[in-house]
């Protein structure tokens, strides 16, 4: 019997006990983490799947696991055997979550669904029991982990991180926590609330001006903060937590909680009026602990927390910061880049073979060798011909391709800084290509030069701003299937909202007007399945331009400072402008690189210029 | 004592009467029509402001008369001695009308607020009531029309319009009233609705291949529609009504009912189940009539008529017609454009001086003079200078400019034919003009063609369009403040929905999804204030273009044929793609328009060519 099958009857012997008849084991932790550690990878564990976006549901008769496109081929490879069956998310005729238990119902008044309430957000739980029959019953049962019991009584599970929490320096974050706090209050008295509570982790560090190490490439401490008008907690697991950081916290009136003890303090505080919560990041035993405590569901007001948009807009101390530490990031990528140009002629003139292992490995060697890197801000992305059309693609030392010295290779990737964290890819080709793909790349740097370029007038979101990156590629019938840009934190989440750049809006996706401070990357591509794949991707700071008798005006200032390959350049498909623009840009690079990166690469920088 | 004053003091008579503490006068009629006849001008009656915008609140000690920026000097001059004070719409510490009755209301716990019910919408008055503290009583009497009756009794109140109705040919609009029924019933059923009442004009023309001419400029009847899943019925004048027209909508299962009795007939209708309405649309005498016909303010389902979208994509029929009559009506309006050009150079060698007036009717004689022209789309804007700044200037016999053979005359201008209705501007030079209007109306131009050429995937709206048009304004930091297009009829309203190029949402507008069907305007400019005004407006319909391996894309056909004064033109600020897209452009003019129009305007347009 295979041991995934043999997990999930145990799994089926616990819900029995407890008289669960469904049990929803997704993919997350505690504070909707982008990446989730190794103690919260229970689907995992449970159904052998290691893919990163998977969310098992077992029933009496059933177990089946929704994943998306990216993995339906690794997923089924690594399910075969366990009984459990693939649903692929998007397919036609495959139902949602909530909709496969809204039908589990059909024949039946009740149906009791368990599931942990630390790792499912309130707005997921919340959309499930909508989708319900009001005349049926469906009975939550949330506070029990039966799948990490499950976990712990047959295998090792994985202790929860607890990296030691950090100060950040008054020099990096360029506001007090006390001034932040306090911006945080009058964003609650507009709304008219007394109590915030937040689970977001950037949120967090970013309020009290600390970082972590808990999260893969996130710098965030696990946490919760709970702000009222005249106090301010912070939950911090008791080891994480050194003398230097205690006393920064008494310091700032700030005081210090338990991590475990966040859901008894949630139930037992003496709200006084509105609680300010953001459902969408919340958990949902967060929430019911509140209504609990509070005895009342209205009184809770749901919204963006006011430090997602606070944090979005960057002070004039992380612009200067991110300025230097993104000329940094960028002399190691375009020595990089210049590595890879010498290595592809080298291979062409059969030297060894450059592997998607070694470009990444080489990548992150360059970046871990600048002064101040702390590390990367996402797991670099080396992707060779085909394997570059699938946009989060991470080549192994187990599976990896081997480049030729021919076709392009893309590499997506960024550092994290104690002032900034960056993203940046390129394209870049070994050798011949086709003339589709030198069009292709053409198009997209078209439309990248036109949204970095852009003006507009203030009120503008991402969806105003997207068709101008676009417009070349669907002028050819091309179109990408992701957004165009999201926001960059610093020294913090590598995306990080409300700003991005959408031209359409996505249910659950938040769209905000761009305010001069808040970053934006931008990152059109091309993404042939099977074949090839394109992006271009710099970070932009929006920045105040003008104020005229119409309106005020806003643009982007720069922050990635690296060469495009033109050896992938159609000229004559440009426009004067865009010549202009590009060579503009380029003796950009070779001034602000030019004693941060070798002699070699100032001339290889300096042949780019047509 | 000022005439006006005097009917004001008479109104507060009628209001003691029937217990009155305040009353509201739009200038509306009961279809929430665009412009209104002469029988509904009583706020025009009742305080001498002439002005196309403005209501009147009147109180017992106060009489306020709100209007926007265009107004404020003209409403000042004509309500001076009134007693009346001008609120001017959108300046600070103005409120808004449903503010101040909110605040009448500070002070006492309840007031009784008196309104004609027809000619406001259900969507103002439930805005009204909801500014209104909870706990206080506001009377609403919206029954009776005291300011009519008082116009009626004191002087000769204007008789309501009311033309033939006349049938619109299946070789015009392409599709029976039964099919077009059909396809309102299935957009009934989709909203689980079974009954559906429409007030707007166009709309109810639309659907039983009716037209009119009871608006000025819109050819409509004054009607309602109330459709069921079985019935159908139309509300008409009964002298509005032909044998002919009696006999068509008998052949089409239509049932004619009186116009004057559609509140009757709300209120005595057996209604099952859902009833659809556009809130937006309908009077809230109609609404309130549903209500009490049904007894459930729950049964009335909300939303855009059916119609409205229905109506706004065309079919084949449509646009095979529409392409005939634009190309005719572009033939007179670059005539129009020569005879300009020509008479600014007899200007010039000491001819006779042009006038605004002049040049309006000039325009208007050549239109009327085309094959099929049934007259104007909405009276002509011809400005000159600094009136062509105001966006919606109209010349008069009694004010108007004379032009000099210098600087820009800014002419819009439409016509309503069997297969059409046509929307066009253009700005032309009358003499030597400054190098900031030419390098304006070059940026107006850049902008006009990017929107013109624009492919974009399927599901966009004009929101993600916009910033082609206005971006190469932004980009010196110049903006208009208005939409960049709007939807227009086919034989029917100048501007409908619920289509439109903006790229900021406004409250109370809408944003589809560009269909291939739709027309949209492209008419990007620039207003300097005291200076001058540019406008360059075509009329486009949108068409499918390919389906690619990405997706479904679509674009823009031109339907106006009209030159650009090159005059205009700073060559150098245009791309070499702008210049060929510009050479196209003329060269379809010409040859389009090849025997349309006479031999020396063949003779001009040829030298557009650069």
């Amino acid at each position: 019997m295979n041991i995934y099958s043999e997990r999930i009857d145990k799994l089926r012997e616990k819900m029995r006990e407890v008289g669960a008849d469904a049990i929803i084991v997704p993919t997350s932790d505690a504070h909707n983490s982008e990446y989730v550690g190794d103690h919260d990878q229970i689907r995992r564990w449970l159904s052998g799947f290691t893919g990163s976006n998977g969310t098992l549901v077992v029933t009496k008769d059933e177990a089946l696991l929704w994943t998306d496109g990216r993995y339906f081929i690794q997923c089924a490879a690594e399910i075969a055997g366990s009984g459990i069956q693939m649903m692929k998310m998007g397919e036609k005729d495959v139902p949602r979550i909530s909709e496969y238990i809204a039908s589990l119902m059909e024949d039946r008044e009740e149906l009791t669904l368990s599931f942990d309430g630390r790792v499912m957000t309130a707005f997921e739980i919340n959309t499930l029991v909508e989708k319900v029959d009001e005349t049926k019953s469906l009975k939550l049962l949330y506070n029990d982990d039966l799948a990490g019991e499950l976990w712990l009584s047959l295998d090792e599970r994985p202790k929860r991180s607890c990296e030691r929490v950090k100060l950040l320096d008054m020099g990096f974050s360029g506001l007090s926590a006390t001034d932040k706090i306090s911006q945080v209050r009058e964003a609650m008295e507009a709304k008219k609330c007394n109590q915030l509570f937040i689970s977001k982790l950037d949120d967090i560090m970013w309020l009290f001006n600390l970082r972590g190490g808990d999260v893969e490439c996130n710098p965030v401490a696990l946490s919760y903060a709970f702000i009222s008008q005249d106090e301010a907690f912070i939950f911090l697991q008791k080891d994480a937590v050194s003398e230097a950081v205690r006393a920064y916290l008494a310091s700032q009136r700030i005081i210090i909680c338990d991590y475990e003890d966040v859901y008894e303090f949630l139930k037992d505080y003496p709200y006084e009026g509105k609680i300010y919560a953001d459902l969408r990041e919340i958990s949902h035993l967060a929430y019911q602990c509140i209504i609990d405590g509070n005895g009342d569901k209205d009184s809770i007001v749901n919204g963006m927390n006011p430090t997602t948009e606070l944090k979005a807009v960057k002070n004039d101390t992380e612009i200067k910061n991110m300025r230097e530490y993104f000329l940094r990031d960028s002399a190691a990528m375009t020595e990089y880049i210049y590595w890879l140009k010498k290595r592809a002629k080298e291979m062409a003139s059969g030297g060894e073979v450059l592997t998607e292992v070694e470009a990444a490995a080489k990548c992150d060697e360059l970046r871990k060798a600048v002064e101040g890197n702390l590390g990367l801000s996402f797991p670099t992305i080396a992707a060779y011909g085909s394997n570059a059309a699938m946009m989060h693609y991470e080549a192994t030392e187990e599976s990896y391709a081997i480049c030729k010295p021919e076709g392009m290779i893309l590499t997506d990737c960024g550092g994290q800084y104690p002032g900034a964290t960056t993203d940046v890819t390129r394209t870049v080709a070994l050798g011949p290509v086709s003339d589709e793909e030198k069009t292709n790349f053409t198009l997209v740097l078209k439309g990248w030069l036109s949204l970095m370029n852009a003006q507009w007038i203030d009120g503008c979101t991402g969806r105003n701003l997207d068709i101008l990156a676009r417009g070349p590629l669907w002028a050819k019938g091309i179109d990408y299937k992701c957004g165009t840009g999201h926001g960059v934190g610093c020294y913090l989440n590598v995306h990080e909202g409300p700003q991005n750049i959408r031209w359409k809006y996505i249910e659950g996706s938040s769209e905000a007007v761009l305010k001069a401070g808040m970053t934006v990357t931008d990152e059109p591509g091309v993404y042939v399945d099977g074949k090839y794949g394109i992006r271009t991707e710099n970070t932009l700071l929006v920045e105040d331009r003008c104020d005229t008798a119409d309106g005020h005006f806003l643009g982007f200032e720069n922050l990635t400072w690296v060469p495009i390959d033109m050896d992938l350049v159609v000229t004559k498909l440009l426009s004067a402008d865009e010549i202009n623009s590009l060579n503009n840009y380029h003796n950009e690079v070779i001034k602000r690189l030019g004693d941060r990166v070798s002699d070699e690469v100032i001339q290889y920088l300096q042949m780019l210029i047509i």
